[in-house]
């Protein structure tokens, strides 16, 4: 699993001849890339994949059932798509619990914002509705898609287990577990069940992989898929195969998922229910030429406030004029301006993001007076964190990742 | 891991047109087809998948190392090919030592004498190198190619572990292991970082799986290979990386260990050594239609003395002629006798072998002399497994099955 980054330009795993790429966007765990000089066209790809749209309605319902406001990712539609979660939220009104299943695919050292976003929102998810949590860190996946030995990707999979611990999952309900650690019994044998079900054209299809590829790539597959099944933790869920999963993660994970529910009842168990963000824009924007690989493209929560400051001043997108008077008499264009992004995926105070962007949008408001908000706002996300993070010991990591029995977990 | 008793007729991943069947024989883990109306021709298979011989001059050398007689299976060429035997035995001359690895596919309740020649030798082998050995049950294979359920792949390995155990093994130096219960770990990440080395088309060039083929096939090969490396079993052989490891099989096994021969030195391991054994063929011989699922084509370790005696007597292909008065004159084909096959295997006594040979040969000795003879023989060495499998307890299977270090393994 990853978070990804929009990108476009040189890939993994491309398929597509030049022309074919400049046609269509291409959306998969290791490719994000919109169709030549637009930006990802979610409705399209919910037509595509096949989800739902989460309506309001949906988020409605979220907030009688767990008594609180909804998440600004619900309410700002950061998470805008799903699968079967009014299932989710009818058994749970039934009185019947779920679990709740995210991951991580460890390929860097330093998380970038986009990265935290799914593990913010399966935090608010898992406070809200008391449910347990499992965390698969893919660092097999990562060994097999990157240049990266074994023991690199678990000693990266270990430092990641800390950024999203200081996200504040609650020790009680949590276990976070790597592949390369865990993998087998009961897991690998609903690997193997998994397996028998998917054909060679399938995961070609689904996941564009070429006779090239080597079998690593064909097996991995139901490794992201096992979570999904409550019986691959027998620690924690034993006798409990009825149990439903709801899995949080950003759109281009879903392949991974169709894949698993066209499984699931199959072998006797419940689809596992999906809600999906968005993907978190580049500094450069949604639409130019970026590169996860560059450093200036994100926001790390290793950035120190000198250079927040100097990275969203100096790279991010800005919908605002060339000249001040031009934009005092056109304003700034909301659809591309980084900044209000930005501040629409982290600053909490809806009336003070609507204020902005109505200033700004007119023109009152200046791109510089965005940018410093926006600075003040990741300033405090990113130090927050950092404090959070530093506060994480190994035992502590130890503990979240301990193959253990989670006795109060759904209360 | 199987032993094959030499069928033919309707297989299961059959990829050749009718046409390419009758011409050329087929031999691969799930199929072994002889050219229509032939034997397998066994040197056109060492050439084709490209080992060695193994020549009178190893087998002296094997006398000499372990200062006894050779096991009549080497004796007679049951055990004909090899690959680096030679290797491991200069390894051994310099005073290092090996391991030895083995398995069985357990797909059925009962084993037939086919399946136990690779046990048989592996016991001599591990007898009179003094060296450990793992046994790995192939369950998650056999519930990807045949119509079984886990837990039932589960249970028949453990029934099939008791005839393992039968054969003789010595505990102190044995380790047999399920893979729905042993793969994770250690083996679980030397199971990828073989998947990451060999890619798609060359399993499709190896095995002939197709696009139809589920992908739990795909994943498969990476399982059998993963023993044939000394890491794979930390509690074994830790730290012990450069132990080499000798592989007793059938020569259908030998593509697996092609491909796990070729990855081996990219991941910083000695190639696994081969010694492979010709395939044990049906009682109604090695040319004519038959079926492994026939309960009449094999003599099985269940069989009561009665019914061996009747399934050699009724079902045996003969080489003698038809009347006594041209069998006296032409003597028996020894060629396509299978009573004389099967006591080339299983009678330990060279000189009495060879007599009878002549005499059956030349028309002096009739067939229904010779087959009871053979009944003699078998009924002696099934009987003899019945009773050593009547000892084993379900205790001793735990224990041979436990993960444990082994700390005598090598005196």
């Amino acid at each position: 699993m990853d978070s990804k980054v929009v990108e476009r330009g040189a890939l993994e795993n491309e398929k597509e001849t030049p022309q074919e790429q400049e046609q269509e966007q291409v959306v998969n765990p290791w490719e994000v890339a919109a169709k030549d000089g637009g930006k990802i066209d979610y409705d399209k790809l919910i037509e595509k994949f096949g989800c739902q749209r989460l309506d309001p309605s949906l988020i409605d319902r979220v907030e009688r059932l767990t008594s609180r406001r909804a998440h600004v990712f619900l309410r700002r539609g950061v998470f805008f798509a799903h699968r079967d979660f009014n299932e989710i939220l009818n058994a749970y009104e039934r009185g019947e619990k779920f679990y709740l299943y995210t991951g991580r695919g460890p390929s860097s050292e330093a998380l970038h914002l986009g990265h935290l976003i799914p593990f913010m929102f399966t935090q608010y998810l898992q406070e809200a509705f008391k449910v347990p949590l499992v965390i698969q860190l893919t660092d097999d996946e990562k060994f097999l898609w990157k240049n990266l030995t074994v023991e690199e990707s678990r000693r990266l999979a270990r430092e990641n287990a800390k950024d999203i611990i200081a996200c504040g999952f609650d020790i009680r309900r949590t276990f976070i577990f790597s592949d390369f650690d865990y993998v087998g019994g009961a897991f690998y044998r609903n690997m193997v069940e998994i397996s028998k079900r998917v054909t060679c054209n399938q995961v070609v299809g689904i996941f564009g992989f070429i006779g090239e590829d080597h079998i690593g790539k064909y097996s991995f597959p139901p490794v992201q898929a096992a979570p999904s099944f409550p019986s691959s933790f027998p620690h924690l869920f034993s006798g409990k195969d009825n149990l439903r999963c709801l899995i949080p993660c950003a759109i281009d994970q879903d392949p991974y998922f169709r894949m698993t529910r066209d499984v699931a009842p199959r072998i006797g168990y419940h689809k596992p229910a999906l809600i999906e963000s968005l993907f978190f824009p580049a500094l450069q924007g949604e639409t130019g030429k970026m590169s996860a690989s560059d450093p200036n493209s994100a926001i790390y929560v290793t950035d120190s406030e000198k250079v927040i400051k100097n990275k969203i001043n100096k790279y991010a997108f800005s919908g605002g004029q060339d000249s001040i008077e031009k934009h005092r008499q056109l304003g700034a264009n909301l659809e591309v301006d980084i900044p209000i992004k930005y501040l629409s995926f982290f600053l909490e105070d809806d009336a003070e993001l609507e204020h902005t962007k109505k200033e700004y949008g007119s023109g009152r408001m200046l791109t510089g007076e965005v940018k410093q908000r926006l600075i003040e706002v990741l300033t405090k996300l990113v130090e927050r964190h950092r404090r959070a993070r530093a506060a994480v010991t190994d035992e502590m990591v130890d503990a979240f990742m301990a193959v253990r029995p989670l006795p109060n977990m759904f209360n």
